[in-house]
């Protein structure tokens, strides 16, 4: 089913049914075919975990029967969706953008490490496909996506025209709703920072201890070109992402090791 | 127990009983003291997953009873087991260098995004620790790690010498016994390539289907800097690897667009 206008792969790491991918599905709709490939269950904190000892499940899903919209559900991680959507479900077709998100919590700073959301965007971009994750820095999973989607349209449009950078996909994030009226859109850098961790010890009903892990996001960078600048300062934050992880500026200093 | 000798964090992504780490034990045995914390079972292509919607459990483990070290099972990703290690079990003490490994199987160019194996090294590097990730091109169980000892005992003494420069964490690959005498040591930058992804379906005992991922590794770069360049003439290859994302070079491009 051939049409003119373009295709657009549609997936996250809330699961299908999250809000925040019904949010994003909403909008795509309005700037091309939607095809939604996405996990059939929570896919938090994932990172870039893929599915290699074990088997996968892709099953046609009805989550969007409604919207009569081309729909798979995944048993394994966001990087695993977009793999079988590019080999399996699109293997002759080709997306013109890929969409991760929304995503319910921000993916800013060193978040984009552990983030399911972008590991779909940065798989795409490795398959060479322009691509885009969004994020809205509201963890709960009634947060309001409302005055995020004009953004979100404005950009992936704007992506659609432009294209993307090639090896590059696009972190964008965007304040709460809480937060008052958005100002504008900034193209930032990843702001340098950390997680410092606080692990809650507790005592399952055997006696033997667990662990729940709480971070606290530590952010050491003063710069006013970061997402964590713009983002408190109540900007849509985009961050450009690479998947060469070469530290390109340490290459030298290593030169000087005798080896 | 206060010693002189540098403290020795290990990790990896195979799990405790893991060849791969038992030899990386006995080799950071040589040059200091060892603390191990690992995951319990095997965690390979978990990539930087974290357990963020669930419980950790971490128990002291006989693994290295013999060796009297102080061994730590975790439930969770590398990731979690550096985070455990940092701000629980060693939480008054600093290590002096973070390895994890000795994978069994390649780490290089792009699989470096999927590593356990690295994402507990890079997870360390943004706790500010130096840290080294070891792997071996043999992905099997009972791939022979005598011959990469020199090089992981050589690369590690280094490190422990000159530090490892900020914010970085090194990408160690080691030729398999099987392609002979290794020719030496280079820095490489990550090689361009991906993986495409062949999707073996089949049907279960109930007629649904199922997927095996089954991928080639293509190799697009041809420069004589990379790490496949290094690994495919048989010298052992390092990357110094960043964990800020940004594409630099792409700012410039997303600041003409009109948002």
């Amino acid at each position: 089913m051939a049409t003119n206008k373009p295709l657009i792969l549609v997936s996250n790491d809330d699961g299908i049914t999250s809000r925040g991918i019904r949010a994003l599905v909403e909008t795509m709709m309005q700037l091309g075919e939607v095809v939604v490939v996405a996990p059939n269950s929570p896919q938090s904190g994932m990172g870039h975990a893929i599915t290699v000892g074990n088997t996968l499940r892709l099953d046609r899903s009805t989550v969007f029967a409604e919207e009569k919209i081309a729909a798979y559900e995944c048993s394994g991680t966001p990087a695993d969706c977009i793999k079988l959507a590019k080999h399996h479900v699109l293997k002759d077709r080709r997306p013109d953008l890929v969409v991760s998100g929304i995503n319910h919590g921000s993916n800013s700073s060193v978040s984009v490490l552990y983030s399911g959301t972008m590991s779909a965007a940065i798989e795409a971009a490795l398959e060479g496909l322009p691509a885009i994750g969004f994020s809205l820095c509201d963890y709960s999973a009634t947060a309001d996506f409302s005055h995020a989607l004009p953004f979100v349209k404005r950009i992936a449009a704007q992506a659609l025209e432009s294209g993307i950078p090639a090896d590059v996909a696009l972190n964008v994030n965007i304040p709460a709703r809480t937060e008052g009226e958005i100002k504008g859109i900034r193209v930032c850098r990843q702001a340098k920072a950390k997680w410092t961790e606080v692990f809650d010890q507790r005592k399952d009903p055997h006696g033997r201890s667990y662990y729940w892990m709480a971070g606290n996001f530590v952010n050491f960078d003063k710069g006013e070109d970061t997402d964590e600048w713009a983002l408190s300062n109540n900007f849509v934050s985009i961050v450009p992402c690479t998947f060469d992880l070469t530290a390109h500026h340490a290459l030298r200093d290593l030169h000087t090791w005798s080896l």
